[in-house]
């Protein structure tokens, strides 16, 4: 129920955080098996639910095993038939369905974060993902949101008490904006694919810190202030240059943008560089902010970065209902 | 033949350049690329011989795809019975050795740069290997030298002037310490595997163009003059925390050794944090030099940084025997 002064929307009953959806971004990996561990010890609460999504490519230290998980959560992919050959991925997306949905239903749970590492320099990031994307449960009933995918740059400095509000902002932005399909991919840089730094986990785990308090106020009837969040809203992926015949790249991203995740990008800055050193410049027409640069597992994907126009976008004050949980 | 006053070696007639040893070290992988493609275009020389060292793991982007090729030079190895399911990389490192071999033949290559990059912030670094490294074609000959395993940091400002100095200095202390196996390791990071970075991509072709400039030069008959040379000769490696049960790592590097490469490291001071928040200090009992800090295919070897002992060295003047090639 939305009003004029503000938005008063379900309360965040069942909450679950996953890590390892891919193998080889280790904050996530180490930050759930960490969780689990102290669940284990301390004989914890059952909140949040956690999950080590992908633990075969977690073991071999894989983005994953046979696809990518992340791309596994569709109703079809979910919904298909099941042929014995099936990949491990898509057979591990039935198993966290059954815990964490079922997809769309009412029993699936209320809130999602979703761990990630980026070998980017994008900082501390919440992503809001596309339809195709597999935490959005319940995307069914996010008719109307005009945002198809949106990220939001929390930057680097979030530790810092203003930065700590800056989380909390973009979380109730987040809730506004889906109010049936809390969910949050936290996207951490950079960090090395295979590799932990204590910087990027220490990050991961204060903002999850951070985001769990948030859910306990907010459950408990804390009255969240209104105020302007920044928001990063793609435009555009941008391939590498490639080689006509071997479609191997030709270039790398140029020393004036390796890095520069959210800082504006003008027609005509350099974007690569050529193995043999010329300068290729940046031929679009509008200014944007890269993001996502040089990001390894995109390689494969066609994307050297990302194109995203900067909005501000005003939150309205936010409260749980008092009377239900959905 | 040495004298008192120099070193008086023969001309290195045969040199080779290997990149993509490890298939996802991007920066020699696409070098050696570029110079193949040059050479195509240009119709030029044949020296120096190039080599795609593992080209289905550069094609897969892995570090290899059965085994480390980096392994499989061993005397034993290249000599032992080949069976049906060999993997592929000993089957490689046998093409490879009839390439540039046969190791410990007269036939062999003179002077072998092997391209690699490394998560670690250790700048350009040569790397004069084990017994075990397979690129010591002629190791054999090799008796009476001192040093098993031994590492020259370079630094991030060898671009300038003085440092081209260095990488020519350090070149001629590898060629007297190693008469007749010249060859080098060329390390260079912070890179992430997967990624190419524009900045260590140009470092490694500039002091590989330093590299080949020096060996030209010096077959010519150009007289080097004697100077130090700092080295790094290592000590021993120091393993991550783990669970007992699972083997998991618990702690990270801490956030002040990490980056640290070559900073001396005393007793006493932080190395690692525990994924629970605690400080781990170093409890050897000599200051050391670490480096390969953090270095992510070196998680599954055990290895979470190496300590070395510096020394300075001083290199004899050094000119070309003017009579032979070997």
């Amino acid at each position: 129920m939305d009003t004029q002064e503000g938005a008063c929307l379900p309360k965040l009953s069942r909450v679950a955080v996953c890590g390892g959806t891919h193998g080889n971004e280790l904050s996530g990996v180490y930050l759930i098996k960490e969780l689990m561990k102290r669940r284990r010890e301390a004989d914890d609460e059952e909140q949040p639910i956690l999950v080590l999504s992908n633990p075969r490519a977690a073991q071999q230290c894989l983005r994953y095993i046979e696809v990518d998980l992340n791309r596994c959560f569709s109703h079809d992919a979910l919904n298909a038939p099941l042929s014995d050959s099936a990949p491990y991925e898509v057979i591990r997306s039935r198993e966290i369905n059954a815990v964490l949905g079922p997809k769309g239903s009412a029993d699936s749970v209320d809130f999602i974060c979703d761990l990630h590492n980026t070998t980017a320099n994008m900082g501390l990031c919440f992503i809001s993902c596309s339809d195709s994307d597999w935490i959005s449960f319940r995307k069914s009933r996010n008719t109307g949101c005009p945002l198809k995918s949106v990220l939001c740059h929390i930057g680097p400095t979030f530790l810092s008490f203003s930065a700590s509000v800056s989380v909390f902002r973009f979380a109730r932005w987040c809730f506004v904006t889906f109010p049936r399909c809390v969910f949050t991919a936290m996207e951490v840089g950079p960090q090395p694919h295979g590799v932990v730094r204590s910087n990027v986990y220490t990050t991961m785990k204060t903002a999850l810190e951070l985001v769990l308090h948030w859910i306990r106020l907010f459950n408990c009837g804390t009255v969240f202030e209104g105020g302007p969040v920044d928001v990063f809203t793609l435009v555009k992926h941008v391939d590498y240059p490639r080689d006509c015949s071997t479609h191997d790249i030709v270039a790398a991203i140029h020393p004036l943008l390796q890095d520069k995740d959210f800082c504006l990008l003008n027609p005509g800055d350099p974007v690569f560089q050529t193995f043999s050193g010329e300068t290729i410049t940046y031929n679009g027409s509008e200014s944007l902010y890269p993001f996502f640069i040089n990001e390894c597992a995109y390689y494969e994907k066609g994307i050297a970065f990302s194109l995203s126009r900067k909005s501000r976008v005003n939150v309205p004050s936010l409260r749980a209902n008092r009377d239900q949980s959905r």
